[in-house]
């Protein structure tokens, strides 16, 4: 297991302004998070990385960024709005609203502990197998799919005339036709928030497949927000109604997914990797056969061992050809490549147009961030001069990925010290770095401080400085002190 | 006027990959669009060069990325959820639904000409003062207040099934109680899609405070989308339903404003203007009183010469206390600030707390893309060595926002010379340079390809350049070619 615990991160978090609650002086909006100064800069250096290693690395593949609400025919032909739902039951008994499929099992002689403490034995059976998760109560309603799509409505539609209206034309209400009067027109005139940034890769396939000179294999990568109306069981960030997806759609020749799957996930893994203090808690997980999605025809998880254990952090999929299959069935355009140099099946000539297949690395951009916080928090029993023992806690996050790349610390706030540090910030800051000047509290604080944001080094100047151009530069894992030439310091850390 | 009419440019941008109509292959979406992989890139480093020059660069700037959706009682505080609406009329004779603000006035004796192209003078008063813009009919619905806000449910409620418990419990049903029951079981779950990304920075302004060394004057920056249900008047994407802004929200001491607004909106079209070709097409221009929002005491606009004129790039406000205030009211949490250093108004004594006045900067990336495209466009007469002239497309923009930085041209696909593009790639991508290689077509047809994605520069190899380790680079905007020493040119392109 990973050795620290969800409530201290979720603490560091809220305290040195990585992650708020949304919405938070309003009582907070449940599993909805604010990236706070220091979160946003995380989420953008893994984002960054993300786009430079796949796609400004690479000459095959090419970047999108589509719209959040798309045309609603695209969630008819990619299946979300059939059969992206979730089983919910109600408890007839406590009122609470459940997940059928999540729910504790059941069995006669069965001893249970439901979630409001009372505990007891199973001595009749139900009429279902599973019982409430909060009260253990049998009383429920039918199953019922609930989609998890989050409905909109795009232009000046008033739906609600259309439903009185309707209405009164009834010859008489009742709850099966005034169900059906709403749910029509509601659907009617209903569009969605993406549940999945990948869609718009297999829509705009052809688009980008013309305005670009690629040729197959090539993909089409996106980071962007993405919806889901699920009932979330609380762990932080792992699983929020909004979230983060870096996606890419790569197309490949029929034939080749077993290659690219293999290519895909070992490329995947290996950037997670990478930059990780415990590489071991990243792992691939080929997908059993009974959990792969019907069209795909093998799969990998990019699993990180969270506090709770292993869990998902992206998904490597062959999806075959069924999403460009599907939209050219829906929108009656057809998606496919022409490959001159491709014989045909048949006539043995070449020039063959295709449908091509796709490997598609699903990574999330939120979890990404979850993953690298649990990665890179310590926490060490540390020994004062006098012998006190404290705790330090510090995020030995990668130099990339931190939030700040150096704190520069000026001793006191006079003497012409913070004029120094702004003359240093600005030499990095040209070269690209993102620095903070910190002249606020003792310089012990602001030594903690920048150990539990992550910030990799702490240039501290002091009166000394003023004639020896000279300053201590101390390490945040190490926590030692070297003194340095601040020119000579300069060019080894933004040269 | 600029010199590109909106439907060149709009061409241009679908044709070479900048931006698609969303889901164009399923007739696509009103007013959304996809930004394709030139149009990604482009967004990308001018959003980039905002942060950059907003946050990273200063240290009395830090940033937010907040969830879209967030607590309805944030919109009940802004006053979005009752008063961010506009007029909506039904007319009876067409169907049409417009905006009764936007709508032609008429007058007696006054000839008229609507959009279907039937002329003719008005004899009668109608009841309004104003017609039907289509058909130019009087017969009219009342006018009602539509909520730009796009509106959703979070969690999975199922409204439906209340709403009809709810009518069968009615002791009659008719027009005047359907509504209600509808509206207030809708309304009760709803949630909304932000209509702007400012909120967040007054909802969590005690966050940000509590965690980050700031006193006032600081800020709060946020790059993220926003989203209008308006009725949208095409523009291409200067107005659409769903939009990126960079928003910044500066706290300042009240008493201060002017001072401050005059900073910002100074400072805000310097930073435009810096990389514009024609920076007399990007003016402020204060707000008239009767422009104002109630709560501001004062606002520029930075507008930009799109093809239609002059019109809205950014919004500068001074909001005094409004929002801070508002949400305090709402929330019961005071947002405040202490200065230990200001004297109480009444005892004289030092430390006071007062709630900061606002000064904010809100800019549309978006529009920003279609500024700087308008800005950059170039189209001229070039007459070849054989006399026949033809026309010469190029994107004249600033190599800060351009979408590829060089591209690395090997003449013909063999003889060693991809290899050599493929080094010379590599050098540039190791130095941070977004370069593609690009070997299909002739080198002529690249040439025009890269100036009119606004490719600054391209570098070519030739069977020479495997002897003397030369290649041929050419300027976009003046044509020139120039035969230099690769590490030369590295050395002083990416130095």
């Amino acid at each position: 297991m990973n050795e620290v615990a969800l409530p201290t991160l979720t603490s560091l978090c809220k305290r040195r302004g990585f992650i708020f609650q949304s919405s938070e002086i309003y009582g907070g909006l449940k599993s909805c998070y604010d990236f706070g100064p220091l979160g946003v800069e995380l989420k953008r250096n893994i984002a960054n990385r993300w786009w430079r290693h796949m796609v400004n690395s690479r000459d095959d593949v090419v970047g999108l960024d589509a719209s959040i609400m798309m045309h609603p025919d695209v969630w008819r032909a990619s299946g979300h709005l059939a059969g992206f739902s979730d089983p919910l039951v109600d408890c007839n008994n406590c009122k609470e609203r459940f997940r059928a499929d999540k729910a504790p099992k059941i069995e006669v002689g069965q001893q249970v502990t439901y979630k409001n403490a009372k505990k007891e034995t199973i001595t009749a059976v139900a009429s279902r197998d599973y019982v409430c998760p909060v009260c253990g109560g049998c009383d429920l309603s039918p199953e019922r799919q609930f989609n998890l799509m989050f409905r909109t409505h795009l232009g000046p539609v008033d739906y609600t005339d259309d439903i009185v209206k309707r209405i009164l034309e009834l010859p008489e209400v009742n709850k099966e036709n005034l169900r059906e009067v709403i749910d029509s027109v509601v659907s009617q005139n209903a569009i969605y928030l993406r549940p999945e940034t990948a869609q718009a890769m297999f829509v705009q396939f052809l688009n980008v497949l013309n305005t670009t000179s690629q040729k197959v294999p090539f993909g089409i990568a996106q980071i962007g927000k993405s919806f889901r109306n699920e009932i979330i069981t609380e762990k932080f960030i792992f699983r929020t109604a909004e979230f983060e997806q870096m996606e890419m759609e790569y197309f490949i020749p029929p034939g080749e997914q077993d290659k690219y799957l293999d290519y895909w996930s070992t490329e995947r893994l290996k950037w997670w990797r990478e930059i990780a203090n415990t590489p071991e808690n990243f792992q691939k997980r080929a997908h059993e056969p009974e959990e792969l999605a019907h069209y795909a025809s093998g799969c990998y998880d990019i699993e990180y061992m969270y506090p709770w254990g292993f869990d998902e952090l992206e998904g490597v999929a062959s999806r075959t050809d069924y999403d460009l299959k599907k939209h050219t069935e829906h929108s009656g355009v057809k998606l496919q490549y022409f490959d001159p140099n491709r014989p045909h099946p048949e006539t043995g000539k070449l020039g063959y147009s295709y449908t091509p297949y796709v490997i598609e690395p699903a990574a999330g951009l939120t979890r990404g961030v979850l993953a690298y916080l649990c990665d890179s928090y310590r926490s060490e029993a540390k020994t004062d001069a006098e012998g006190k023992t404290t705790e330090r806690v510090y995020l030995k996050l990668h130099p990339e990925i931190a939030p700040i790349k150096a704190a520069i610390l000026p001793l006191t706030k006079k003497d012409g010290l913070p004029e120094v540090a702004q003359q240093i910030f600005a030499i990095l800051l040209k070269k690209g770095i993102n620095a903070k000047c910190d002249e606020n509290s003792s310089i012990g604080k602001r030594y903690a401080k920048h150990d539990e944001i992550g910030t990799p080094v702490c240039v501290t100047i002091d009166h000394d400085t003023l004639s020896d151009n000279a300053v201590t530069v101390r390490d945040r894992d190490t926590m030692q002190q070297t003194r340095v030439d601040i020119d000579q310091w300069v060019e080894e850390f933004a040269g």
